[in-house]
């Protein structure tokens, strides 16, 4: 059931908390604070994220990823709506139908090979609008780094969010992986989110280092205004909020983010770079996070599995899913690339 | 904002994490385990629900207390029908309607004054059953112990559930402070639960010690089927499992859980003694367990907060509430004492 | 089951549509039309409702009552809501938990004796404006006439709404009788609804003479904006409108609407004034409608039901309701009199 | 706006009353009779559904199709659960997100270039299941005849329902145009629905003749205990309900059912005949109902409809679909062949 190796490939989420991440929580259990965020660690978090993504910008702690994709979604929504995504988002296919039960909403899926979506399929969907018959269209929602591991470029974002808006539409992102998508491009979380006309962000900590928590980063302030009513409706607000606070606070600061994020996405490149030229494997995404989608023969997925645990994306495909963490070593490579090699021998 | 004394009676989810609960979460931060609870603590975790509530007990974690309510009220409802609470409740007063966002169904509430519900209120609302106009009682929650610090007997909580099973009905307990409840009636867990008919428990870790993390415990197995679905749908299927799990563990290890709620009842106790005899106070409710609910001169209620917070529990009848917890100390209530007085004596 | 007599007094939905509702309905069934109320039928009645509620008033047909208050409901409330309203009222006692299920919000419910609630007993209710743990309270719900068969005076409406709009909430009136109301206050619809500041209205046909259908009225066109899509979504949209269409039309014609509830006010008051004196008989509650709630010796209730039947109101106090009719006969009261006389005579 | 000509070709929901529904109608109002269904009229429909669908058939009076399909996929899901269905369904497609919000389901959908869907498109989607990261499928949903005017043969729904069954789920039929099916087969209504498997069906009744209501007839008994409170919640319940029942009941007598059905059959056989051969005419499906989808040149679809109008069902590639209705002439064909032929010939 549990991988005995120290660090596997199964999920960035197998990971522990980020020793600053501990450090952090260990100083902040001290004494009673006020509980549900009105306290001074979660002032000074939220301070922090001001800075990072600019003056006005509002932030709710909230617990997990589904948690801050259904908080963000019923903002933006009401329930005759329909909600625009890839077929591959994680709103679509690994939330058991959260955002449905949460907004009522319709998720109106496009089909994506590389876990993208393009204005020239979102604009065909707005034919339906004012016809009372179909659920009407108010959202987009992206994935950035996308399930598929890949990364939106900021004008490909720019071009969405304009067309949204230009029929009154807001946008969402989900950031599950946001920090490495930033360090992939080289560029600031602001110049990917806000910059580019994100409304609302599920901002990912947990993936990145933390024990616990994510944020909502609003930057369409009207947005904000009831905000705080569904996030404590939608069972997402935290007593202890100080331990989620300071969790981001450290993340945000030294860019711990950028370190933890940059590292991962550096060990994928590194495992892809190791199986590359393997015969009998191919990568078959762009690897541009901390993500490899690899083709395998399919007798050696199960035994190598058994050794060191990770998920079949597509079982009809023989596509396997490897996540690097911030905590994976080189060793942690070498070490899974051995096996690998062993059981492609055994073929 | 802040309370500037170190342990003030604001909140009993005011306090930190108590230090054997960080040692625990600090233990669990190494390596790589399979996320969403199908790991080695989680597992370890659940074994010792069993032993402390009986061989098939089921338990799930969840984030919260309202979560933890949530999920267990979704699993014994369908949209039509009715749950019965007293009108305190926290599923019905401090969860900006949550429950009925989740289940659908229509809170019926029972005037209460001590946060006590009793089997001859809920027993005129069954005329309506099998009226297709009116939405059909199926449920009974009560708290244990209650929203007003009072605490139900067994042979209470036995009445309830055995109406409630004769009518087709099963009893959901919102145990955000069951552990002060078993501390005060000096019973065991199992024995105000299980052994009297509770059908499914939000278990409250939070209030007692605990960083973050409910569970909810399931007796009644076929309310077990689904859950795991109802839990993930509603947000609250946490990834890093191990985290709520190891805290978990070590409540329910060398009776932390009696140790903290026992010492939390003394404490209200101690100062519940402290103040009974001064004029102008009034101790309106029973102290059962961790909390005082106090009738004090209206004008020096500002004043009192402003030094140390609190809550007005009504405006109206210029009744506060004040809650110990597992670390407040006699220093603690001998300051407050002090501060009490010279307020008082200002009037 | 099924009452013997021609026009018992169960309830005014037990008769069946009016002759010349059922003459339109005729009428209108020839050729083809668009469906959905793209049609000739449906513009013309929505000018009718424009004469008699004043310019700039938006109607949409429903098909009943529960329907057009739950569609309502929707277009004034967010799911993390409250809507305030009388514990007597349909919404709250009579709709198997719909709104709450529609909307998803929390119903606050007042006490009341005659069915009516007053500013007094809002106002308290709104301490809880902006604090997150609370359902928010945002609509105010009144119907009228009332279901305990009492009318609201114009200045007791103009007292809520006045109240309701300057704490930032909107009134929505259940007319399911309004034709009653107005015909027995001797007022005009428009009077006792947008005059008075109501936004949002369930007009009532079905207990007035109609075949099926009932009318949302909407005042403050903000709200016309999404309705469409909310009536498509709550299953609300009538494919053959213009069977609705027509029979509204027609009673908004030539004082339809009032010659109907004039006539069955008039027959509950003939039958008040038959049974006022009778030893043993206690009407309940003031009969300014179409409807008498009266306290009879408990032994003959079914012994009266089994030939005549009606519903019991309040088992306990041993109260019955008695509707009339806009086809009840003076004979049909005399005839029932004479049965309550034979039973009693017999106790 | 509105269609000058008597009977269009735009959809089988533009006509009005069959007579002799109005008659029956006119006929059922009379006298007092118990609301809600307690009334002979309804139980005497009811039996004439059992007579059709054999022993122990349950049957609700509902007002339109989204309200049928919406009560009857309530009464087999939960909101963690999926419901399989064609892309092309109406539930997914027309009902502006009814099912979604009504249920809180995810709908899975399946391409279809006919509006059927197979088993081997259904068993791919199972792997999911036991996963509470996804959705659950427990149910399909299967429209006949599908929303394409093509009929599943009774051995294609059988190769559904048995493997349905076999994994679990449950089989909705929206049976909107149930009745065309049958004609179209030769078969009857109980051969096609119960014989083959079907648990819950939404029989159209407003398709076929109706001034308004549908039914939903339950096979699998189980489903019966709680779908009175489903349709009540969900406003479906009719007041005078008489008045839809003696609609279904003229329907199902002296097989009026399939004379409207097998008229409006044959009347689209006709059309189809008469335009085959026409170039530039293109029709795209087996004309198996009373609807008929026709390719046709782009620049004389706008002024085709002016003249009598119709929808378009594809604007990308210019396919338009004309339904005939039970009060489709020949001279109504005829007169429109004669338009589209003026049309075609300014080309």
């Amino acid at each position: 059931m549990v991988s005995t190796d120290r660090h596997g490939f199964a999920s960035d989420n197998n990971s522990g908390a980020h020793p600053k991440i501990m450090d952090a929580i260990i100083k902040a259990n001290q004494g009673h604070v006020i509980a549900y965020g009105d306290d001074p660690y979660t002032q000074s978090a939220c301070k922090k994220f001001e800075e990072v993504f600019g003056k006005g910008t509002q932030v709710y702690f909230v617990y997990n990823g589904t948690g801050a994709n259904v908080v963000s979604l019923q903002a933006i929504t009401s329930s005759f709506n329909a909600i625009i995504c890839a077929q591959t988002a994680h709103i679509n296919e690994d939330e058991c139908g959260a955002p449905e039960k949460f907004t009522g909403c319709k998720l109106l899926t496009l089909p994506s090979s590389d876990g993208k979506i393009r204005v020239k399929q979102v604009e065909p969907l707005l034919h339906i609008l004012g016809n009372e018959h179909h659920a009407q269209p108010c959202a987009v929602s992206i994935t950035q780094a996308t399930e598929l591991g890949t990364v939106y470029r900021p004008e490909e974002i720019k071009a969405i969010t304009t067309f949204a808006h230009d029929h009154g539409m807001r946008v969402h992102m989900d950031g599950a992986r946001i920090c490495n998508a930033a360090a992939s491009l080289g560029l600031g979380l602001r110049e990917i989110t806000r910059d580019v006309g994100i409304d609302i962000l599920s901002f990912g900590g947990t993936k990145n280092g933390l024990m616990f928590g994510e944020a909502v980063v609003i930057f369409d302030t009207e947005l904000a205004r009831d905000f705080k009513f569904i996030r404590k409706q939608s069972t997402q607000l935290a007593s202890k909020m100080r331990f989620i606070a300071v969790q981001f606070e450290t993340l945000l600061s030294d860019e711990l983010w950028l370190e933890n994020a940059r590292h991962a996405n550096e060990m994928a490149r590194l495992l892809a770079n190791e199986i590359k030229d393997i015969p009998g494997v191919e990568i078959t995404q762009s690897v541009d996070i901390n993500a490899l989608f690899v083709k395998l023969p399919r007798e050696i997925i199960p035994r190598l599995q058994e050794e060191s645990f990770f998920y079949v994306w597509d079982e009809g495909q023989s596509i396997v899913r490897w996540m690097t963490s911030f905590d994976t070593t080189e060793e942690d490579i070498e070490a899974f690339v051995k096996l690998l090699k062993k059981h492609l021998a055994s073929v």
